[in-house]
């Protein structure tokens, strides 16, 4: 991997403009601006091709002229009707053969949801160089380990307060915070105007990490007049403010010591500052911490190596240790908090697991909250646990989960702080993103100076206004095994019929003079077959009868399968209320006759 | 149908006992018991075949010596892996050679997860009587004439306060309150003690239709002593009480005074009192009520005829004179608050209903809950309909919606009144049951004397003791259109499957001589067949040299197979990473020979 250093990269500390005193209000320094540079007419796009009306795969393009940058390369998980699909990554045709233009990808943290495409992208771009703070960088680098792209991509880490230099754009790094560590606000200014980018965000004033967001920047910023707000939605329904990532911490305090019993915390792999409340916990009440699950092992690993999690090697239990020590003086920290069949805690609930078992001497910590979805997966685990007598502690039992989102006020704050003249609310579903709307409307912002769009839409804009200018292509791309793009939606649609009725194949082979074998009748998820001899029987025949009536030696093959299927859906309808899949396959043998006549041709 | 009139029906009306002014505790009254019968060793026995460890398929069993009688008879809601599945009911095995001991059904309330399985339960069981409340039996009724057997069934209506005698038992109907008119509780007594069996329940001091649940007589029920009591652990980890049904009708006035729009309501069509409030908002401010969706038009039917709705014709407007009518003075009622993808709701959010469309001129009032699982699908919904432009107010955002179940207070009124010598949490989660058995507990209940159970788990009793005795044959049959369990776990594997990488299917015919037509390969819900022509036919080249390898005339079909799908798994694996289903079909023609030598044998 070529890494640059900062100070070697195209990265600069930025000379920090001093608002005049006296000076409130953006409106000032924005009509300065205009009057400096009148002559300027370069326009700027920008085009969001996920994030808008959804959680996830958050991906912002921003244009100018011949330059472009992305902000964030996320993906979605499946909705439940995406049979078999692993991810959701956004459609980039538009991006087809604009390759040579793209400056950077910039990345404000290291969820999936925000780095999860980054392999992907890099198939089709590989070129592209990818800016971020060290923790974000660090997560993204051991992806592309894992997908061995790693040697082939530039890679810069930039500090907060610095400048990142681009051709037609700079991006400034701003701290800010979220349920992981590193996570970083964009200012991005280029020809046509400036643009305040908040990546998802929460204002903690008792961060874990001591990194509190840099409000007074950002007020600095919007002195300086931005022309565009775009803003995280995801709390947007939600009055008030979120609590501080400490109170959770509190409560580990609280649980550490009361309970006699082995403690087991599970949480997103990503949430460092979480983790690094177990580790605290742990230590003030000399437990030793037990890691289990590969993401869990992988990115503790990342985030001590980058000094994001502090503790020392003398905390750690290996897991083959466990037996020779005593339940209380044991945490095992683990994944598995949205009820993933294939996570460690899930595996522990369903006695799963090959090495550790949960008994009536576990408290159970579940650290976060069901992404919606997932309630009825996490409340099976819920019991499953409980049933093997342990106590289980989760969202609205205790206080032991914080979002990593900020509510209303805090949504609010930003407002009033960067001052916009435009504003984009993005990332959330349609509702979270008509609220955000709203509120900037309740603090005064003109309806038509607020942009509610989907993903696709172009969001022009330059000194003089702003406009939806038009709509570029944009869609989904399912990533099914290694497979990118492969499965669509004829094939999903398949998969949902076979997984509603299954199927019914019937498979005969004719040549010129009849049948010459079958029909044969194989079915796979639609009844059982040994106890449905008589429905499969008079199948048979029925396929048999059509057969015989409609072939003629050189019939056309595929109207009489039409017929087979037509006929035998509405047998099957009438008889079981089903409708399986109907595969009828015609076979073509020569017969002797004919392959005698070949051999002779031959 | 066969219906009777209670007074000509095995059933009376109590004689109350009056508890004696100083009489405090039930012990004192179960001792007398005692005293009066020392020689009765009758056994009575309480098993769970649904309800337990679950929300749903409500069903329980009480014998005592040659009789049984039966508590609720409901379906579930398959869970997201029961692929096709319509509803699931509980396996009755237990009952396959009891039949003619079965004295009755009784109903407790009218809703699909108590009365939903009586079709199914009917076609084993033809001869078994139905007895249920007046609005109960008309739901049953109406389900009935549905499935075509309602002429064949006898029907008691029993009146609260009254008693249904059948051989062996004694069941007392008692008033409660809950999310549909006219639920009851069941004061059940045989030779071998008493049991309180409360179904679903709240406890609603200003119930909409006045019918508060009969406290004094429950606190009368307790004094008599009861041995055991069974009670809805629905909310069981909810603290406080539940509100009043009427505070909804207080929300909807609220909005009815304010909106100048169109009001579109959506609620379940079992909620009466929901619904009755409806019509009494609409009336009060002068709107028409549009009545949408089949079960909505069913359910609203049957409990307007039997007084359990009530409003004037008048009222009600055609929804072919909705074009005609301004929005103010409309009401909309409808289904579809879970976003169940047929409902008139879900069609109308999607623009897909023939007759109504949402527009920025309606008010949409979601008045459920999402049941666990629908939250994503419920949210969906939510956003189309934002997205039409309409206002939204749902759980969370306006008091528009409580429960039908009480709370731990009311769970622990219940326990203060009945004084049970022992108790089973029925109805619920294993977490919900848990916390309900830890509510007894805290009220001083032994441990000893509360018993946690599974499905098919035997409580033994008499005057002296309870135990659980064993357990008996329990679990799940699925409803797949017709059909009553002949989808069982290995179709639903393979529906599985199926619906998550799809199916290769290879078929080849040989003769004597080996292969005389294919193989040929067809494949759905894999991949785009066309898109993978390569892949597809390197596949068949690895079919067509597996085959010609290993068959010699009169090889081994399956051994073939076998191996077909060995190596065919492993190479599509290798290319795609993905496992669909290999399904390689061998079809035997014989050769001419061998006709011929057939011939001359015939």
């Amino acid at each position: 991997m070529k890494t640059e250093k900062a100070v070697n990269s195209p990265v600069q500390t930025p000379k920090k403009t001093k608002a005049s005193p006296g000076q409130t209000a953006s409106n000032k320094s924005r009509t300065d601006k205009k009057n400096n540079s009148p002559k300027n007419v370069a326009k700027m796009k920008i085009i969001p091709l996920g994030g808008l009306e959804e959680i996830g795969k958050n991906f912002t393009l921003v244009e100018c002229e011949d330059d472009i940058i992305i902000i964030d390369c996320g993906i979605k998980f499946p909705d439940i009707d995406m049979f078999g699909i692993d991810y959701v990554i956004p459609d980039l045709s538009y991006l087809e053969d604009k390759g040579h233009k793209i400056r950077g990808l910039f990345i404000t943290h290291g969820h999936e949801d925000h780095i999860g495409g980054i392999p992907y992208f890099l198939k089709k771009f590989p070129n592209v160089p990818i800016y971020g703070t060290k923790l974000t960088i660090g997560l993204i680098t051991n992806k592309l380990v894992e997908h061995r792209i790693d040697k082939k991509t530039t890679m810069h880490t930039v500090s907060f307060g610095q400048i990142a230099n681009v051709r037609g754009f700079s991006v400034e790094f701003i701290p800010t915070n979220h349920s992981i560590a590193d996570s970083a606000m964009f200012y991005i200014k280029n020809k046509a105007g400036s643009l305040f980018f908040t990546g998802d965000f929460k204002i903690d004033l008792t961060p874990v990490d001591g990194q509190i967001i840099d409000l007074a920047r950002i007020g600095q910023i919007g002195l300086e007049g931005v022309d565009l707000l775009v803003s995280d939605s995801t709390n947007a329904t939600r009055k008030g403010y979120t609590q501080s990532e400490k109170t959770v911490g509190e409560s580990f305090d609280v649980l550490f010591t009361n309970v006699k019993k082995r403690i087991v915390v599970a949480t997103f792999a990503t949430s460092i500052h979480r983790i690094q409340q177990v580790f605290d916990a742990a230590k003030q009440h000399r437990r030793k911490v037990v890691i289990s699950g590969r993401s869990m092992v992988n990115v503790v690993g990342v985030a001590r190596e980058l000094k994001y999690l502090k503790f020392k090697d003398n905390i750690l239990l290996d897991i083959k240790d466990l037996p020779k020590t005593h339940p209380e003086q044991v945490v095992l920290l683990t994944t598995g908090t949205q009820g993933e069949p294939m996570s460690a805690l899930s595996r522990m609930a369903y006695g799963e697991h090959r090495q550790l078992s949960i008994t009536e001497k576990d408290l159970v910590i579940i650290s976060a909250s069901p992404i919606p979805g997932n309630e009825k997966s996490v409340a099976n685990i819920i019991s499953e646990l409980m049933k093997l007598g342990a106590d289980v502690v989760y969202q609205g039992a205790g206080q032991v989960h914080v979002s990593g989102h900020g509510c209303q006020e805090e949504m609010k704050l930003i407002h009033a702080l960067v001052k916009p003249k435009y504003f984009m609310p993005c990332h959330g579903e349609y509702h979270m993103l008509r609220t955000h709307a709203q509120l900037a409307e309740s603090m005064g912002m003109s309806k038509n100076n607020i942009f509610l769009m989907q993903n696709g839409d172009v969001l022009q804009l330059d000194t003089e206004s702003a406009k939806i200018s038009g709509s570029v292509p944009s869609g989904i791309v399912f990533i099914d095994g290694t497979g990118i793009g492969d499965v669509g939606t004829i094939v999903l649609k398949d998969r949902k019929r076979l997984s509603q009725d299954g199927l019914l194949i019937i498979v005969a082979t004719l040549d010129d003079h009849g049948l010459i074998s079958g029909p044969d009748i194989v079915s796979r998820g639609f009844v059982y077959m040994r106890e449905s001899e008589k429905l499969l029987s008079d199948a048979k025949n029925l396929c048999e009868r059509v057969i015989k009536m409609n072939y003629f030696g050189y019939s056309d093959y595929s109207s009489i399968k039409n017929t087979i299927k037509f006929e035998l859906e509405r047998f099957l309808y009438d008889r079981t209320r089903r409708k399986p899949l109907v595969l009828p396959i015609l076979m073509s043998a020569k017969s002797n006759l004919a392959k005698q006549i070949d051999r002779m041709r031959g």
